[in-house]
């Protein structure tokens, strides 16, 4: 079984990822041509205000599933492909029990 | 990017998994060698009395993680494969934008 440590990683990690709005946030910066997505070209698809997109996009961060960096006006977004592996392989079946 | 239905289905998943407690009892049963445990069996490890720990199954079942079927006194709870694949399947970086 899992020890209450890396169980509570993985919940935070999923806890992060339980609201639909940042599941379509997280999708658009993983889709983006470039690896990146600019705060200003998040916040009209899911029709959310700036300090509403930014305060789930801060919930993505301080979980570590995405980094932010400032570039001059506008924040920057990309996603660790680390985290969602580790996420994604304690998902398999077999891998569940093993992490 | 994902459309709202689906957004939704995804972060219901999440949601249930977004609790060390569940985590922990998803990954005993996706260990245990028969596919299948008996909620008799997962209470002690998790330190938790048995209606917590039913309270905690359901949320599991009712987002169609695991199945569950009673069996005399006992509930058995397995893991819905296809279930914790679509998740993992979602967390591919490069899947993530084409669920």
């Amino acid at each position: 079984m899992l020890d209450v440590g890396a169980a509570e990683r993985l919940a935070h990690l999923f806890k992060a990822l339980g609201d639909p709005t940042r599941v379509r946030l997280l999708s658009m910066i993983a889709a983006a041509d470039t690896g990146e997505a600019c705060i200003c070209d998040l916040t009209a698809p899911v029709g959310l205000s700036q300090p509403t997109v930014s305060h789930h996009m801060k919930l993505l961060v301080d979980a570590g599933l995405v980094t932010r960096e400032q570039r001059g006006k506008w924040a920057y977004y990309a996603v660790v492909p680390e985290a969602l592996e580790s996420l994604a392989g304690a998902l398999a079946p077999r891998a569940v029990a093993s992490v």
